[in-house]
């Protein structure tokens, strides 16, 4: 199943293929909406609460969706990742290991800035190109599994999101 | 945009609608297998304990993710849902309020047979059936918003499923 074969003119494709990319956007800026509406609730002493005894602090939820969220952009080939030293962090290391963490300011910087940026990039991405490979599987790999295209990396990071956001709500405010 | 009137012999069609459909099952296949998983590894009596203190309880999640998967069989007409009377305990009332709950043994049964029914019937529904409207939307407003279809249910379906088990790994057993 080739899909760079397919006959991409085709307006009843492309309409398709619209809708479907437009379903995984809105779920995605659904859960992008409510996790900024979270930490817009929260004063930046606030995020060094854990969202449970003994777990991971808001501020490290921040830190580890703003690095995943960056990795997106080599995933997509849409620019240059802009906060690979998250990585170490956020990523590499589990909270409360690291002593010398950005400060709540900068994250939430970050975290609004990758979130713009990412909007904007993705919004010019044209629905042949959602369909196409992420960079992160070998075009190999890609002709005998075309369900592992860049959408699907969209909604995966959706579910990601989700998961998070979910535990962050244990700390909501009355 | 009428998919109805889209011209549903096309194999390319197909092909592409197909891809969608497996995309959007595959991330909801990962989360039910993950989350079976995950109270599996738990007896009946610890499901009674909370995922953080003064939080929902185990047993609270388990059953209020059977009533809305129950609920799906309805939204894509698929079949009668069989778990009516959970609603009112887990989706209409916050837990600890209501003490005569199903036993631990039982939601997990439900539990099984919500998802293993909803996989067999979903399996069946064709690509084109995914794009047309759920039942809790009228035709009207279908019409104007075509992307409120039952693939995009089963989308939300899956970050709500992912939204609840991230809230469970906060009590994964090390």
């Amino acid at each position: 199943m080739r899909l760079r074969a397919l006959p991409l003119h085709s307006s009843i494709l492309i309409m398709h293929d619209q809708l479907f990319v437009q379903m995984a956007l809105s779920a995605w800026n659904t859960y992008i909406r409510r996790t900024n509406d979270f930490f817009e609730g929260f004063t930046d002493e606030e995020l060094y609460s854990e969202i449970a005894p003994g777990k991971n602090r808001l501020i490290y939820l921040l830190g580890h969706l703003v690095a995943v969220h960056d990795r997106m952009f080599e995933l997509f080939e849409i620019g240059e990742r802009q906060f690979k030293h998250l990585d170490e962090p956020f990523l590499q290391q589990p909270d409360k290991s690291v002593t010398d963490l950005p400060s709540a300011s900068t994250l939430r910087d970050n975290w609004k800035h990758v979130n713009n940026r990412l909007t904007e990039k993705m919004k010019m991405m044209e629905p042949n190109n959602w369909f196409s490979r992420h960079s992160a599987i070998s075009p190999e790999e890609f002709e005998k599994e075309p369900e592992r295209n860049k959408l699907n990396v969209l909604i995966n990071r959706t579910n990601h999101l989700a998961y998070h956001f979910g535990q962050l709500m244990l700390v909501r405010k009355a």
